[in-house]
């Protein structure tokens, strides 16, 4: 990987005059601190030069800079993603959306808020908290992920089970297009269907259509406090019968999350928090159906635990053991990482098919002699297999990257789909295509030509320019 | 309007060929029979040929012949729609869906149904109810209208305060190109975002991008009875706290109208029901959230109205007099029917300026001297503003095109929406252009002109092809 500079061309000139030297970054030591996100192993190139903008103004210079000299432009927020979607394109712009971190209206009146896109997470959620209201969607990283960066990847988290995802939140978008045009799509109303539904496209498509400058989001109304439920198992068909009989019954919880053998032994190892190591899977639940309701709903919920036979069944409406229980959850992926480098998977698959999910996953690790742990979001069948292994161990490299094709493979198998929250990102591309097929590929390379013409935002990302039958290096690049 | 027929031309006999004598239709006293949704007053053509698809196959030889022939086809369902988007272009084939109308699958372990679109909404929620479950977009026309027609306008209906619109629902879709290939995107997962969201791209854009021939929707647990609260009021500027308080104390009813007093008289006359007709406005509300919590819901509810000052506040928990507090918000556009011919406005505008929306409409009524009734999902600020005139009358009914205008215009300066569930269709086709502005329509012909080159796929509605500046006739071609 070359130190690519763009101290004196041409088009940074422009930039530093549009947007003042201290928006315009180009010293490689600095910008190669944007060259990655938290997909550690997915290929990246290093930023020509690295852009922060303060204003939909500085993205419309920005852009139109860029496509005067056409200079590709990878968007990016605060770098949170787990799919290498805003990971750097060799002489490319990464334009970092963190300056424009304002709230800009919160309305209780009609229960929505206006925000720029490098709010993070939880900055949106404190500001509406006072208000009595609550922004669902919860990333794992939502304590520093920005909503630009969840509106481009279309994040989960755990309240998906009840609450949706990220785009079920957004009403209106604005955004600057390949070409600078300020786009401004959608509504303050909570109905509307007045054209196409361009937020709902613009979001997920991981900054390869446009930039988001400003978002109004609708908020719910805080949710009451939660009831907690912890149960474990001696077998994963166990858990699947759980989570299969919470959909049938109709049981809604707001938290319905599951940790296998490998993760409750990692978390124990970390917190010596006393768990049952010998438990195949682990669930937990929680239900903010408020006072009576949710303590129903919690004993329901229990109730279909004991009928499967779970090994434990604790439950409790204290608030801080109900924190303390959801932290071994939380702590999943820090623990698996104590066990090496990781490669975090995203399958969501039918609910129906959890069971045959977590077996095929226990096979997968036998086969490919690898540590897989699997933590996932049991209610809405979105799974996330993590793959330990040494990276400096060339063998173990390999079937480490084996197996997170098998788990793909796998998920499409049980009519799933290869991402669930993460985004395709640069390491899922081929499996996008084999994923959407030839003719929804064609028609994504429609929208996106239409939209950029000269391919100039976010390119490789997501899926393949027409004629590119080849992504430079998608494995060949991967740093150790 | 002429008299075209297809009998003899080339594609209708290789219409014929694919699909079949009764499959297509060329005789102009049985095609006139759908040339029109149910926007009475909106242009419509005359169909060359109807044509009758039995499957996807069908629908793909449809459209290569059309693409071959370069002859425009206009997808329809049960012909319900309220604002033009079916009406037929002379000279085109129209398509109708309704014999694509079977329920494939439901699954209650995976809480979903794939239908093909010319299942009726009302079957489809009664093939659900007997396994628990609940498919919740519930338009007025829900025992007629079909998925198709839903999935094309992306319709609302009296649920969307609590459950969301069409779109929500919607996991997967199959969808036929103007080319004649299949697009098959999104999935059976309750999360994915494996590229772009296609799917919401082709809901509610009318038939323009494609013809839907199959859906995969999700779908809930069934509701509980619900608990009825019914409420008059001696202004609206009460309704109107009503709702507000409604929003910022965070209540979800499960149903919140509002009738004005135009419709309280108008559903009185009907069903000499004993309404109060000095009232100003109605609110009906409902709660489902189940035993003890839909009565607390309730009373929170009544205690709002009696705060705002409401004249009678009446609540039951029984739900055949439910029913039939309902029936008067139910029969409010059949009321306003026998007033006149009717222009069925569908403004959204934000929670907060219900109040100021309900005074404006009162006002357009008494300057342009038409009777106005407004009747409205209040809990989610989607207004049908109703024009009841006489269209023999060429004075009174260019008053009530002047109306229709005068309610449009002012849900946008209130910040809202040209419409909230019915659609764009031929009728709101400048209003369109007026709200979204250069950027957003030079984008939707982007995506148009990427998907339908030719321009095949429902001509004329929604929005003009660019150089077309003018629809014609959207107002001359009016028939009385």
């Amino acid at each position: 990987m070359g130190k690519v500079t763009a101290t004196t061309t041409p088009w940074a000139t422009e930039l530093r005059d549009a947007l003042g030297p201290d928006g315009v970054l180009t010293d490689p030591d600095v910008t190669s601190s944007y060259a990655r996100d938290q997909a550690m192993l997915a290929p990246a190139g290093l930023p020509a030069a690295v852009v922060l903008p303060r204003s939909t103004a500085d993205v419309v210079a920005v852009m139109e800079v860029a496509t005067r000299h056409g200079v590709p432009v990878v968007p990016r927020g605060a770098g949170s993603g787990l799919a290498g979607s805003s990971n750097a394109v060799d002489g490319a712009i990464t334009l970092v959306m963190t300056r424009m971190d304002a709230v800009l209206e919160v309305s209780p009146a009609d229960r929505l808020a206006v925000v720029q896109p490098g709010v993070v997470n939880k900055s949106l959620r404190d500001a509406v908290a006072g208000a009595g209201l609550f922004y669902p969607p919860d990333p794992s990283s939502y304590d520093w992920c920005t909503i630009g960066g969840n509106l481009s990847t279309n994040s989960g988290g755990l309240c998906c089970v009840k609450y949706g995802v990220t785009t079920d939140y957004v009403l209106g978008l604005e955004a600057v297009l390949a070409d600078g045009r300020v786009l401004r799509t959608g509504r303050r109303t909570v109905k509307g269907v007045a054209g196409y539904d361009l937020a709902r496209l613009f979001v997920g498509s991981e900054g390869t259509l446009g930039v988001i400058t400003e978002a109004t989001l609708a908020l719910r109304p805080a949710p009451s406090v939660p009831v907690t439920l912890v149960a474990t198992f001696a077998t994963t068909a166990q858990t699947g019968q759980v989570v299969e009989r919470v959909v049938t019954t109709g049981l809604v919880p707001s938290l319905l999350e599951v940790m296998d053998n490998t993760c409750i032994c990692a978390v124990d190892d970390l917190l010596k928090a006393d768990l049952d190591r010998t438990a195949h899977a682990l669930l937990v639940a929680q239900s903010d159906a408020g006072g009576e309701a949710a303590l129903r709903e919690i004993e329901a919920l229990a109730e279909l635990c004991r009928e499967a036979g779970a090994e434990f069944v604790h439950t409790t409406d204290d608030p801080a053991e109900g924190d303390l229980l959801l932290q071994a959850r939380r702590m999943a992926l820090p623990a698996l990482e104590q066990l090496g480098s990781t490669l975090i998977d995203d399958v969501a698959v039918p609910r129906s098919r959890i069971a045959a999910f977590l077996d095929g996953c226990d096979a997968i690790a036998a086969a490919r002699a690898l540590t897989i742990g699997v933590v996932g979001h049991a209610g809405d069948g979105n799974m996330h297999p993590t793959i330990c292994f040494d990276p400096a161990d060339a063998d173990e490299r390999e079937r480490a990257f084996a197996a997170f094709d098998d788990i793909l493979e796998l998920g499409l198998s049980l009519g799933g789909t290869i991402t669930g929250e993460h985004g395709v990102g640069s390491i899922k591309v081929d499996w996008l295509e084999r994923e959407i097929g030839p003719v929804a590929l064609d028609v994504h390379r429609a929208i996106k030509d239409a939209l950029d013409p000269a391919g100039l935002l976010n390119p490789g990302k997501v899926f393949r320019s027409a004629g590119v039958r080849d992504l430079a290096g998608v494995r060949g690049l991967v740093a150790p």
